[in-house]
């Protein structure tokens, strides 16, 4: 899909080209095995001059204004001189080229701004591959010489796990709403933050906004935080009026200062992240077997009628599966 | 290890013969390959009498007081005619056959009652062994008549999700105290409760502990719970002064009202757990591999060393685990 050469792309992109760093993420992002294998060789190389950025994980309801908060934080960051990449995760994303647009309408401030670098949620079915598709965006982003990638969740389920596997920071952000409605938080959300934010600090709502930071901040003691000597902060801001941000960034700035921390966490993500890919290549060894594919409804069904144990049921589909192997030599 | 044949094992359990219940759960924790078919096939045959109980998880941070409030509820329940069954689930667990001595001190009044069915947990170094046997364990319970079957977690690390999924029903056990030392609280737990009960409720403790009921409802507002259409409980209790037990008891009895609720969760997890020991096996089958165990920390380095990604290090693993599949035909 593209003609440029490996070289010329790790030149481009170490020259900040902007098209070329564009089209190596096309790459990246390719499914083609040719493609997959260029990409692979063009990671390497850039490898070395990766790691040097504040990676931030930005996650909320949908609804909670993510982008407008990006929007106006990213401003401020612009402000300090920061170089700013922002890219998004949406697992469940089945979006065209279109959806850049999409997204760029959605941050109206930074989508005006040529020096940033906006790029979209990688469509694709599985979230190995949006995972592994956006994680090594980080690293093309970061031999661009970007040091602030701000990775958003765009979209539903697992997509905060995501990506808070890959980045250093987690800032969650909340609606100025203590009550039931907030049940709409996804599972372990809360312990995986590393700062709250109660965004839409203003008008009418400034008093449940500050009550929703002392109920969370209440709330935060009955959880383990993500970071082991970290307590998460909680503030407030408005991304509308444009305030708040100053603060948000002095906190991240903080935890930013334990550079040993960034550095374990890095390695851990990716030592985990390996497993991860061997774990998910075993799966789909085993799943997209034709003959598992095949038996496997009616194991779940004997399963649900109470008819076999999960145990049995497990045990014989391993049977059936090692014979496959076996009959193949 | 056992003389009696499986017909024997079956009728003496159907005939809720405490000492041949006694002898089927040691079969069943037994690693032996002989005594593992012998067990699979056991279950088998008692499959259709199991599923008759109300299967509660008892869990909270070491301290909380996790035995002495199982004497003291397991008593009323006794006094409501219950059939109780008393197991543990502790994956750190390796411990001999003293520990079932160790369990019964533990709950003082219980171990005095011979009809009280008290059984530690089984020994093993891999949850997933735990996990397995204390799920049939539960079934050989239900097939020897008793009706309410108490799962206490007793070790650290994963034991509260473990619990979790083979439970209908989980009871996090809390300490009267808001403050701080509550982050002690392990990742998900929050999360993972259909009731919570502030123990140690009594003497100079009462107003600590009604804070922290009400704190606790607060945090409970920010978190997804864990049973769709339930909303958990936040009660007291005081297990030395035996007081609170028949309100948790009306709170549960509530919960099981719901009986579809009751066998949905059952089917989902069965189905989960085959899944699970799919997993387990297929990891197994790779980690175990001596040529990917001697890679694994070479590999391991490298990501450290940032010589290397995490993806081309899988592929590289998976590569090598391929041909030594290929080599074997």
């Amino acid at each position: 899909m593209i003609s440029y050469s490996i070289e010329d792309i790790v030149q481009g992109i170490l020259k900040k080209n902007r098209r070329i760093l564009a089209k190596a993420v096309s790459l990246v992002e390719s499914t083609l095995p040719e493609d997959i294998a260029k990409s692979q060789e063009l990671i390497d190389r850039l490898l070395n001059y990766s790691g040097k950025s504040l990676r931030i994980g930005i996650s909320g309801v949908p609804g909670v204004g993510k982008s407008t908060f990006i929007d106006a934080f990213g401003l401020m960051l612009l402000e300090k001189n920061r170089k700013l990449a922002v890219l998004a995760v949406d697992p469940s994303s089945s979006r065209s080229g279109g959806s850049i647009l999409g997204d760029k309408t959605r941050m109206l401030s930074l989508s005006q701004r040529p020096d940033v670098f906006i790029r979209p949620s990688p469509s694709s079915g599985a979230l190995g591959g949006v995972a592994r598709k956006t994680r090594e965006t980080i690293l093309l982003c970061e031999a661009a010489g970007f040091d602030t990638i701000l990775v958003e969740t765009v979209g539903v389920g697992q997509s905060e796990t995501t990506v808070a596997s890959m980045v250093d920071f987690l800032l969650v952000l909340m609606l100025p709403n203590a009550g039931d409605e907030l049940q709409g938080i996804k599972r372990g959300i809360m312990e995986m933050g590393d700062g709250f934010v109660v965004n839409k600090a203003d008008g009418e709502q400034i008093a449940a906004a500050n009550l929703t930071a002392r109920r969370l901040e209440n709330a935060l003691h009955f959880l383990t935080p993500r970071t082991k000597g970290w307590n998460p902060f909680v503030t407030l801001c408005s991304s509308l009026e444009k305030k708040g941000m100053e603060e948000i960034e002095k906190h991240i700035q903080k935890f930013f200062l334990d550079s040993c921390r960034i550095q374990e966490r890095r390695k851990a993500q990716d030592s985990q992240w390996m497993h991860s890919l061997i774990q998910e290549s075993l799966y789909n060894q085993f799943y997209s077997h034709p003959k598992i594919f095949q038996l496997l409804l009616e194991k779940e069904k004997e399963i649900w009628d109470n008819k076999k144990t999960a145990t049995k049921a497990a045990l014989e589909l391993l049977k059936v599966f090692e014979n496959t192997l076996t009959a193949a030599k």
